[in-house]
């Protein structure tokens, strides 16, 4: 720290995502990322796109991309933000909808950058703990909240919520913004972004990071009500005029063109995930019903930070959030390809026979 | 605007960039863009990368990026903070350095962002008149103040301060943050870099858009005392963990290696600039001396976006900030290709000919 400081970079406390080794690790199943690679086509296409087009500057508005999201979707390209990454998205909403006036809510165990967030633009919260059983409990939400933000799946538990629950709150509470983060829906999960189109009070996010193989290449998107939108361009047009690079915006329009390809390894993975939860149901080892790409569980009787170094020993990076005393004790841990998730409960098995 | 629209995202008014036509146009010399392409090595190794890695996150602190600028200006790589292009390090650093208790300040005539981020983040400023001969009077600022920044060459002006009266400010002013954005630096100027290692109040923001023929990538960075980077992590890190992904990273690794052909390219429009600022004074038009990669001029009797709409009805598209009162009769023209250039000056005889 240094005089120069202001009170807020002084204050504030990063967030620390998993960490991203410089050398390649034997099993990475530590930030979610994809097992499989991305479709022939987006990886031809950014081969295309590094051409000498580069020295401009890309579309701002990212419309091929906002259209082909909409087609996709079934809505207009007034309804579609674009973003570097959806961690952007996030940041852009809590200033263009939260103030430090007004109180949002979100549950004590979901994506951990949502307090870091409030904390970067000063607006108030509260984590509203989740019931026993980790599913969020909406009843105990206060009323008059400027907004109520979850992932659904959450993470890292994995839970998911049917759209009629989400509908529920949402009627319930129209002068409440909505913020369902769907960042794990594609998963086998069924979106709630067809409802935008009945409710002016819900924003979904989303990212290609992950069930588009392409977290590489930081590519978010937001889906709402126009008004919604114009207000996540305002404060996106006074902070970076030109957030998506060309690769990028060439990379996400392909993607959801070559959806086929994507549907085809993210059953694959559905199907590793279902098998390596009955597998942890066999061995005694609780865990979630998860409905992501990964899987939350707890070792009985070992201490989550030693879990983690344990998996580590064997090669297998996961994650462990220490610093949430209710799920310390428990790691999250990504769903690999058939051979990765062999060795996981091969790992599993030495950890526990210690 | 709605009801869920927070108090600031009622209030900003955006940047507007310049104009980004989704077809080519025949003459693009509006935003300031390399008319060369970046090196082949960029292109080649932008192929390169775009293989399956991408399914997997970026480096977060974009360590090789930092390595290569850090050697490329005897610098430590914790003096050195990378962006997703130059604006995305200019917000950070007004969240990071400055507050609404404190007053900062930059020329009436400058990059036109930055009332935008003090709007953004709700910093007090005084925009300070340049000189009548529109050179920046460091003698007209308050004491005091939080920060001063100014372009350097100044934009749209294109006049260059020489380092010795930046170490005068710096020396003058130890408990203000000069923030010195070198986007242009690179035609034909000496940098403020060196000077990281002797002031702790000197920020020095960089990009690859221009020089290194890489807008469409968005490359920014920022140097200056570790304490200062320190700061920037921390907001960075409270946004977006991951903000440059893997192919802008290893584009511009590259383009610090490719440093003789960008030499190269550079000097072709310094050349074509000193060239057509001669030929503007043959022709008796009012010019700035610009030692940047654009040229600032005047056609008599001729009001700003007329002479704006007059140029596009001849395929050429170029820069006016008709808002701004003081220039509103002022173009920016970028400096293109040498038969970029002949078009331009024809265009201008056709124009006063009228």
């Amino acid at each position: 720290m240094n005089r120069f400081w202001s009170n807020i970079a002084r204050e504030i406390t990063p967030y620390v995502p998993g960490e991203q080794p410089r050398d390649k690790v034997r099993i990475k199943l530590n930030t979610n990322e994809n097992p499989y690679p991305p479709s022939p086509g987006v990886i031809e296409c950014l081969k295309e796109a590094a051409n000498e087009d580069i020295r401009l500057y890309p579309d701002t508005e990212s419309r091929a991309f906002c259209e082909t999201v909409a087609r996709y979707y079934g809505l207009s390209p007034r309804q579609v933000f674009p973003g570097n990454g959806s961690d952007e998205v996030l940041a852009f909403l809590f200033q263009a909808f939260f103030s430090p006036h007004n109180l949002v809510a979100f549950p004590d165990v979901t994506y951990s950058f949502y307090p870091v967030y409030a904390n970067l633009y000063r607006i108030p919260y509260r984590e509203i703990p989740l019931r026993e059983d980790f599913t969020i409990d909406f009843s105990a939400y206060p009323q008059g909240l400027k907004g109520i933000l979850f992932a659904n799946p959450n993470a890292p538990t994995g839970i998911y919520i049917p759209p009629e629950e989400i509908e529920c709150l949402l009627k319930s509470r129209p002068d409440t913004l909505i913020v369902v983060d769907e960042a794990y829906v594609d998963f086998g999960n069924e979106s709630v972004v067809p409802l935008v189109n009945r409710y002016d009070n819900l924003l979904v996010v989303q990212t290609l990071s992950k069930s588009r193989s392409l977290a590489g290449m930081r590519i978010g998107l937001a889906m709402g009500h126009p008004q919604l939108i114009e207000a996540l361009n305002r404060i996106k047009n006074s902070f970076n005029s030109y957030t998506m690079d060309r690769l990028a915006q060439a990379a996400a329009v392909r993607a959801y063109e070559d959806d086929g390809y994507y549907r085809e390894i993210n059953s694959k993975i559905i199907r590793e995930r279902e098998s390596f939860k009955k597998t942890l149901g066999e061995m005694g080892i609780p865990c979630t019903d998860s409905k992501s790409n990964f899987v939350f569980i707890t070792l009985p009787g070992i201490k989550g930070p030693d879990a983690l170094n344990l998996f580590r020993e064997q090669g297998i990076l996961v994650r462990n959030f220490a610093k949430i005393p209710r799920i310390a004790d428990w790691l999250r841990i990504t769903i690999g390809t058939k051979d990765d998730m062999v060795r996981v409960v091969e790992a599993i098995k030495k950890i526990v026979e210690r």
